[in-house]
């Protein structure tokens, strides 16, 4: 390579442009063959397209991509990464050499598919259909929250255009006429194994974006006058834009192009180096695209201050309302936004919409969408509130997933857990939730029982690091703390006995703690004294309160309104195991499909009941 | 009211039919009232829609829900349970008493949300967005499989239509021409928490459903001669329709029409009162819709003999390998269908498509489609095998869980499991799934380790009722058994030791049993004696071997690449728990994020590879 190598700029001819293109697509054959493994084929077909968007379209500061003003960048095709590092590198930010000797290496950087541990990435991407919903998420939040200039450009495949979460994402770039959103399909006919549903139908794909209300643009993917047309028109700020690109997977490597069979492989070495040579050899040109506008000078707005809604001990109250009694308050920090499936009414988050309308956003029924948004948000330094019901949550797992993977901070909410909400049936019934939520990665699962630890936790939630999970129930129960009680991650309170002559400990979240406590009531009249723990942070776990409930009481009773797997039960077992603590034990949790009924009769029919718990507490308790 | 009560047929005149139309609005009232619970409202607006298909267009024996020519009718709006069950009482199989005192009570079928507990209901709904998707299985079914003349009828909601599921849908029966298959959009312009995305805007709809490859109806939901032309023409045979009804929410009681905050309310008696007085009182009328056609004959395919492939002890081959030949084989099986999400060749379901293309399905891109066609095809008594990598599977976690609240019976396989996949990084690796399909209600969760036993298992699956769940991992390893071995859900092999003198028990499945197998070679190089326990079925669990091995060593090591939460050591703590055994025990598996690597690396980085599970065996055997 030559030591000083030629600088592009946004003013740079189209033909120097192709060969950046070229520079592109030998990167991307060069690192994945050196790699062993990765899809140059699907960045060979988009290397076109991203020439010309990084050279002339992309105002994008490399050195600071902290820049309040800076487009952003999502491949929603994470699979082309190769084409991505090679963009990074043209852009001077990443050495040929890192290229050429870490991709897809252990312990390095330039993963398989791209993740925010590079700087210039802001969502984990190769679960396909996710980032057309990220990129809607980060530019409602630059056009209604930061009103930064910033533009959202979204390179996406066609293969995943399959995917229902893409036209939830379409429908919301269209309904809020996003037109800082561009979403770049690279329709290359090919999937992984073998044509795609729509083909080349370009038209289709127009229509559809069209229909759901965004401007569509067919062009020549490959044709740099076309593509550099469509992105000056997608940044004019009229309309949200879907660019419909028509190319060939495997584009410039004629053994390959278009062919099928070449999904997710590397060129072997000799037909790397022919590749290589097809395309022009080995360049090191450098881009230098447009810089970002002038950032919007915003006054950070003040902090008011979040005074929490105080409960009367006794007075019954749903934890839901707690929570978006809460979350109203604590919109008091100019950070907090809240998102809703279309039922605030029923979660409550509706609270926070009355209080802070600027804040909230309404997604309609689409959990996914809600998700992805919170974590466009969230990648620009928002903290989100997403709330619906704790079953409808499932909608979005794979979402929250990938959150994790992208390290993403936000608080998710889910209400009408359990058997517990009674006559409208197991649809509407959350009782996966638990499971799901615990193993999320480096994820918090909060579940109070009254409405005081319910808004304590829901402003712990704005503190907390990484995926946070407050559990909640339909109906009102007593309050049972004081306004003068705290509540965090990791803790758990003793609510009856806590001496030494207690023979049994009950354990119980939400709904089953009040069980829980009437069952004491039983078993104090039997003479049996019974500690009574409420377990409101099911991740992590309080195991030292655990441990000492196993020590001096030796048998423990766990009773929740989830199905027994991956829930409550397990995850004290675990804590149990952790700590070498083997005390009786018993299990009760839903383990059958419920039907309609009262909370009451459906919490019984579940084995989840006061009667239940006292009953399996006296076996063990006669059992030692 | 009358002992004898009019009877309509298909040739009633529509203002008979108007007269069946208030009747069924009057029994939504009356029922949902006297449940103190319900959705009247939502049940007014598509009343006149589904008296005409009742009486003149839903070819239905209502004493034989079983005949295979019978049409089938989805409620996805299911909260629109009174509106269903007042057609139940129109058609005459469910009393005015039933519906009266029964309806969203404790221990009856007419619960608040349809379930297949009633003999005319196909699948549970109540999770929006999931009833075209299963219409469109079900459709498919009928066509391509069955061969059967009857049609497929969904009612759906408005707010539902912001679920990307229900594109995914449309766009498959666009892309099949599903003739059979017609959605009924219920526009009433009102959620549950206000005015819907599009409101009144039906053309809207229209346009998306033509740009998906539907044909488009428009209409006057209330005005019957519009709505039997519409349900004329969308039975013509031509195409997938989609009648989009404008209609008014509450329409017939005008305290209520088209006002908000009325969703998801029964009516107070007084109004309930009024209501029915404004609506012309309670009739009794009875229906006597189409019957079906004749059935069409078809012989039963005779099933072939199952011949599973052989592998020999030592060889190297990936169970995701086996799994495809296995699939293909049990191809000779009539009812065995497969679905694929445009990875076939990964998961090897392609296998099955060379073998017997006319029952493979390939649903591209869309998990949650693919596994509603499975619930569809299930419905009409197909054995199908969906298959994806495993962390995609979380996309389609609801329609899961809807499954199992119906009653399903699918095989599902996850393949890439864990970090073991290597390069393709995290967003790749399914490290949630086996706390996701434990804690689906009655499902199996099957993980083998090798060729002969992933074979096994996949032909198990074919008779496992419910929701199975088999787990198949990337790279190929070593055959571990010959064929005469047995394998079964609930069961385990113990691979190595098995006798008194074993100190330490290693237990494993998938990629973590080779490596429990090679640290027990580490393990008996320092005189420490292991038991080394395939545990192939993780639900339900082998209690009896991992008991004894709990009384045989007293220490007990698993190593999973799952995350720890819900996954396999929790699985074993909750048995352990169930048998009052409290061996020393140590738990392995993935707690950090991966990135990229090989296989080996990324085992060992995850701290689930041999040499941790040897000096976590060696810590347990010393510390006691």
């Amino acid at each position: 390579m030559s030591a000083r190598p030629t600088t592009l700029d946004s003013r740079t001819d189209l033909l120097q442009i192709f060969e950046l293109a070229q520079q592109l697509r030998v990167d991307s054959v060069r690192s994945s063959t050196s790699a062993g493994s990765g899809h140059p084929t699907s960045s060979l077909s988009a290397a076109d397209l991203m020439a010309v968007l990084l050279a002339r379209h992309l105002h994008y500061d490399w050195s600071a991509p902290d820049n309040p003003a800076g487009d952003h960048l999502i491949f929603s095709k994470g699979h082309a990464s190769p084409l991505l590092y090679a963009m990074f590198k043209a852009a001077g930010v990443i050495s040929d050499e890192e290229l050429m000797t870490t991709y897809r290496r252990f312990g390095h950087r330039l993963q398989g598919h791209p993740t925010p541990v590079l700087p210039w990435v802001d969502v984990a991407t190769g679960s396909l259909g996710q980032g057309i919903a990220y990129g809607v998420g980060i530019a409602l939040a630059g056009r209604d929250l930061e009103k930064q200039p910033y533009r959202v450009w979204v390179l996406c495949g066609d293969s995943e255009m399959s995917e229902g979460s893409v036209w939830e994402a379409l429908d919301k770039a269209g309904r809020h006429q996003l037109a800082n959103f561009t979403a770049i399909a690279d329709v290359n006919r090919l999937g992984q194994s073998g044509p795609t549903e729509l083909q080349w139908d370009t038209a289709a794909y127009a229509r559809r974006a069209e229909a759901f209300g965004c401007r569509a643009l067919v062009v020549d993917g490959h044709d740099l006058e076309e593509v550099d047309r469509a992105l000056t028109t997608a940044a004019d700020g009229q309309a949200p834009t879907v660019i419909v690109a028509r190319t060939v997977k495997g584009r410039g490597v004629s053994e390959v192009a278009d062919q099928e069979n070449w999904h997710g492989k590397p060129l072997p070495e000799d037909l790397a180096e022919r590749a290589v040579a097809e395309l022009g050899g080995v360049r090191d040109l450098r881009v230098r695209g447009p810089r970002p506008p002038e950032a919007t000078a915003v006054a950070a707005p003040a902090a008011g201050p979040v005074e929490l809604p105080r409960y009367d001990v006794g007075d019954e109250v749903a934890t839901r309302v707690a929570f978006g009694k809460a979350l109203a308050a604590l919109g008091a920090r100019p950070e907090v936004v809240a998102l809703d499936a279309e039922v605030g009414n029923s979660t409550h988050a509706e609270d926070f919409r009355k209080a802070h309308p600027e804040r909230y956003f309404q997604v309609y029924i689409a959990e996914q969408q809600m998700i992805a948004t919170a974590v466009g948000m969230a990648v620009r330094g928002y903290r989100p509130y997403a709330t619906t019901f704790a079953a409808f949550l499932t909608r979005a797992h794979d979402f929250i997933r990938m959150a994790a993977v992208s390290g993403i901070t936000m608080a998710l909410c889910g209400t009408h857990s359990g058997v517990e909400i009674g006559a409208d049936g197991p649809s509407q019934m959350g009782v996966e939730d638990l499971a799901m939520m615990r193993a999320i990665l480096g994820s918090t699962v909060l579940y109070p029982s009254d409405a005081t630890s319910a808004a304590a936790l829901t402003a712990a939630m704005a503190d907390i690091e990484g995926i946070s999970y407050l559990r909640t129930t339909r109906g009102a129960y007593p309050v049972l703390y004081s306004e003068d009680e705290t509540f965090a991650p990791g803790g758990s309170k003793t609510l009856r006995g806590g001496g030494d002559d207690d023979r049994v400990t009950l354990i119980g979240a939400g709904v089953t703690l009040h069980e829980c406590l009437a069952a004491a009531e039983e078993l104090a009249a039997d003479g049996i004294p019974a500690r009574v723990i409420d377990l409101y942070s099911v991740k992590p776990l309080d195991a030292d309160a655990l441990v000492r409930a196993a020590s001096d009481t030796g048998a423990l009773v766990v009773a929740e309104d989830h199905h027994p797997e991956g829930g409550i039960g397990e995850a004290v077992l675990s804590a149990l195991a952790a700590s070498g603590s083997n005390p009786a034990f018993a299990h009760l949790a839903v383990t059958g499909l419920p039907g309609s009924g009262t909370p009451g009769e459906l919490l019984d029919a579940a084995g989840i009941s006061r009667s239940h718990i006292a009953g399996s507490a006296r076996a063990l308790v006669e059992r030692r």
